[in-house]
């Protein structure tokens, strides 16, 4: 198609695309979201082609076409992305630090996720929302304030002469950490709001990642979607706690 | 200590650690168990005091030394120590790849944990029996099948010359899938053996695993925990689908 990367997922979700997107949004990268083309070629038919023929399949979305390869997970993709969008330094120790992060990241949106399907992804909300209310309460309490207390002290810990997670420069851990703030005041702004007072670096990291210019015209773009109620973050005021 | 590596996780359980264990092992690389050692500044105390006191802290266990690196994350572990234990080779795509499947088996395990402890894990089991009950009719019927059916075909399509995951040469992925199985083989005796007789590719590979022989020696010693009902994989007959 002409484009240095080729992003695949779901067109009509933020999602875990949405972590990748913010990466190559912010590095002002040359690529497409596949999915979401009206072209010839594109739309979600490309993307389902592309996964089952693939002869290293993707179990899932998002996935990233760079070149001839194909890589999925979305922590992966951001690991071969960092450098290449200068958004992560080169060294090991660096780049497995972040890797670290992200992973943690990505647990944290499983669980976040699994709040308003705790049974199965196969059924409807409604089909489980007796233990969503359940489940609700322990994350709502529990999980959250011990996640984002983990990423404050790692702000805290970060080496001096800057305010992102590396230090002087912004990585893409950092906007991975905007991306989970925003969809979590998104489907708990209740809870959020509470526990957020409590750590300072991370709501200051938040707000300077949606101030960096490229960023912030992409949030404010038609590219970047509303939250729905498919989505891996959902607001269903019954599961926040005040 | 004097060892090359240190491993850090919990010291009654297979667990996520497992996975960086049989990587070790297989290897015959020189590590020590930091949390399941007698000696001084060993055991559980020395494991959460470095938890809590590292620059760059672990959400949670395992984690590995390795001289002035602490890396956390199970696949991180594996994507860094795979070439250095020659159970990866030291391309970018081959890396990548693997980390994927590594990514993708450990999701599995995690809803395979999520089956007992679909509402918290601060609750026991019997506080959660119920709502297991019904996921675990979903994960046994839906997401094993799906799972192991993406395995493999992940096989079918590897490269000749082999019968391992990249082909000709055994790697962590492939030490993972043995332990995996072994774990739902435990966890769900009666429909992990039901669906495995479409999965024969993957069976095979569990067999050449356990044969490999410092597998084999480890998997024979009191190194090898028994798996019990604190760990990730547990058996709970009722759980089991038949």
């Amino acid at each position: 198609m002409g484009y240095r990367y080729e992003l695949y997922y779901w067109p009509s979700i933020q999602g875990r695309g949405e972590f990748v997107r913010l990466a190559l949004e912010d590095a002002g990268a040359d690529y497409v979201d596949v999915a979401r083309g009206k072209r010839k070629g594109m739309g979600i038919a490309a993307m389902m082609k592309l996964m089952e023929n693939a002869a290293r399949p993707p179990f899932a979305p998002p996935f990233l076409k760079a070149g001839r390869l194909l890589i999925a997970q979305t922590s992966n993709i951001l690991f071969f992305l960092g450098p290449r969008l200068k958004l992560a330094p080169r060294g090991e120790a660096d780049r497995l630090w972040l890797h670290q992060l992200q992973l943690t990241i990505a647990d944290f949106v499983a669980e976040a996720h699994d709040v308003h399907h705790p049974i199965a992804s196969s059924l409807y909300y409604e089909d489980q929302k007796a233990e969503a209310l359940r489940k609700a309460r322990h994350f709502t309490r529990e999980r959250l304030p011990k996640y984002l207390g983990y990423f404050e002290r790692v702000l805290a810990n970060a080496r001096r002469g800057g305010n992102w997670v590396l230090g002087a420069r912004c990585s893409y851990v950092d906007l991975s950490l905007f991306q989970l703030l925003a969809g979590l005041n998104h489907a708990f702004p209740s809870a959020t709001r509470r526990h957020q007072r409590k750590f300072p670096r991370l709501v200051a990291l938040a707000e300077r990642v949606a101030a960096r210019p490229r960023l912030a015209a992409y949030l404010a773009s038609s590219r970047r979607l509303p939250f729905n109620d498919q989505d891996v973050f959902r607001r269903y005021p019954e599961l926040d706690d005040d």
